[in-house]
């Protein structure tokens, strides 16, 4: 009764072998195939929840309370499908990371547990799968919502995600010029050289050149709470599709207010985008279908193609169940990973003290059930 | 930046190096410390959350619900102390187990978070930690509550958790006789031979002498929601100190509602115990002391060891980061447990692509601030 632990090094050898291109299309194809089978009475699907390290109850400053971590935040996206698998993913948000350590932003583990008996069955890094995953997840609202014709793509925000919403983006249009813009100098001009396997003509802009220009818009920064929106909206194409995915505690947003108002709205969650995304901007009535609805429905929305219209993506833990299952059947054709007994199994399991040193007592990696068991 | 990975065969390693008696007294103190220092504007505790396996939403039978798992749930558990850790304990509680797979009824991983950047540090059992901190936690309260001369205790429930709430107790009571009834005879017949090394009278009882001649009475069962209580409650001392630990979903109760009326309920956690445990019996006007609150005044409750009181243990996330931490000190005293490079750290954090398949990039188990940072 082992745990599978999924390292960076098995990630980097997954990536390695199948190439990344191959696997954002899988993961395109897994995802849609997911959103588009999703029946909320079998698989429930939680809201994020989770701690903010700055929080200071009662205002003042309390003992221990750091002063330099406003906006971080420790979450958990659990997912459970009757019959078959939970997946809670842990995610922090760590503008500061980068900067001071030299890591993501965003750090994250996923793990699958086996609902027959609760079992821990996989533990797997995040951070690359949530990149994947959310990029997987724009690209699934820009193939149904943008224009055909859509050659042009501006990115506000140029940090990590960004690489992946482009190289997601590549997969499912046809683009020629990517516009560039983000206040740190550093990220803006890093960019090119971490999207130059694309192939794309990536070029920094002004602000309302990038808005004029652009078919497809894609914002992802770490704008403060209260702090955006991060472009005004006063160039924008009438056909102009936006990927929001940088929203994720309320009172962050990125989009100007009378651009959500007048686009048809698409949430990857609703009842959470109403919390955290773009959704927080306008009455629950004006909100369009979800990215499941969409996909269920694709024909549905054809005419949008030629309007405005916004994929709110504030992260759908759907989304991390299936990027886990999609690393952990490669890991599986690999024969990657580390499987590890965790969890105390004692040969009396009546007994919390019946434990033995030696783990030669449970050493199959599944659980099957006793002949004998009534 | 590694996760240190604590397995079932460290903790067994543990174990046997410190011995459970100084293992189940050290986590006594630190927890009475712990509880002693509790401030919850520095450190938030959670009420559990989860998912039951057997639900069905909107009624009738779900494709993929399972027929067998009724009662079964994943639950998760977090705690944060501002400026330190945050702990999140997943835990599973599948009633099926022992008998369908011979593995624990609660299966369970505790996971340690650093709040300043977000990185799993570590990773260890929580099945063992669980009965343990159970256990400390209804010896905390024994020890404050019930009475100094308490010698027979009644046991009802003979599972897993039974056995390290008869540890516990032994540790701060000079216990004589121990009474015991369980409705499985398979469980309650091996019961004197699991608690063999507390060198203690065990002895089967019907439910009516139990009753009459336990001092403490503990309740340790996997009754139905809406079957219990447990007992009846009439032939009870009237210096009685119980505690009830098996009550962890709403409607799962195992105290007589006359009982818990007339005892001083003294729960672990308030909010949790009014929707989870032997408190949703009684309006929260008639809710004593939290645990956290005994141990801060034990000297105000010294009339109480004459009366009747009640533990109602639901489970407190507090005692979850306790105890791991307590394992985590032991395993870096020891040498133990598994590092591994888990999280994806790509060498230049705005490019989740910069993988490397070699581990030498990021070896360090511990994240240094640059020395430039801002």
């Amino acid at each position: 009764v082992k745990t599978l632990v999924i390292a960076r090094s098995d990630v980097a050898k997954i990536v390695a072998d199948v190439g990344r291109d191959a696997l954002m299309d899988e993961l395109i194809h897994g995802l849609t195939d997911a959103l588009r089978a999703y029946d909320s009475r079998v698989t429930e699907v939680r809201k994020r929840d989770g701690f903010n390290y700055d929080r200071r109850r009662g205002g003042g400053t309390v003992r221990g309370a750091p002063q330099d971590l406003t906006g971080s935040l420790l979450e958990w996206m659990p997912v459970m499908e009757l019959g078959g698998s939970a997946t809670i993913k842990t995610v922090s948000y760590n503008p500061n990371n980068p900067r001071r350590y030299g890591i993501p932003t965003i750090l994250a583990t996923t793990s699958q547990y086996d609902v027959k008996n609760g079992h821990l069955v996989a533990l797997s890094d995040g951070v690359f799968l949530t990149a994947l995953r959310t990029g997987a997840s724009s690209a699934i609202a820009t193939r149904i919502l943008a224009r055909r014709t859509s050659s042009t793509v501006g990115m506000i925000g140029c940090g990590a995600q960004a690489v992946t919403q482009l190289h997601a983006l590549s997969r499912v249009c046809q683009l020629e010029r990517v516009l560039i813009h983000d206040v740190d100098p550093g990220a803006k001009d890093s960019f090119p050289k971490r999207v130059a396997f694309l192939g794309l003509d990536v070029r920094a802009k002004e602000l309302r050149e990038l808005e004029a220009e652009s078919d497809i818009l894609c914002t992802a920064t770490s704008v403060g709470v209260g702090k955006g929106p991060v472009f005004d909206g006063r160039e924008l194409k009438p056909w102009v599709h936006l990927n929001a995915v940088g929203s994720d505690v309320p009172g962050k947003t990125e989009c100007p207010r009378d651009v959500v108002e007048r686009a048809l709205v698409c949430p990857d969650f609703r009842s959470q985008a109403m919390l955290e995304g773009e959704c927080q901007q306008i009455p629950e009535d004006m909100i369009g279908p979800s990215l499941a609805q969409l996909v269920k429905a694709p024909e549905t929305f054809e005419a949008y193609r030629e309007k405005t219209t916004l994929f709110d993506s504030t992260g759908f833990a759907l989304e991390d169940k299936v990027v886990l299952e999609l690393f952990l059947a490669h890991a599986a054709r690999l024969g990657l990973g580390t499987a590890i007994a965790i969890e105390a199994m004692p040969s009396d399991p009546l007994n919390p003290y019946s434990l033995s040193e030696s783990e030669a007592q449970a050493d199959g990696t599944t659980l099957n059930p006793r002949r004998n068991a009534g």
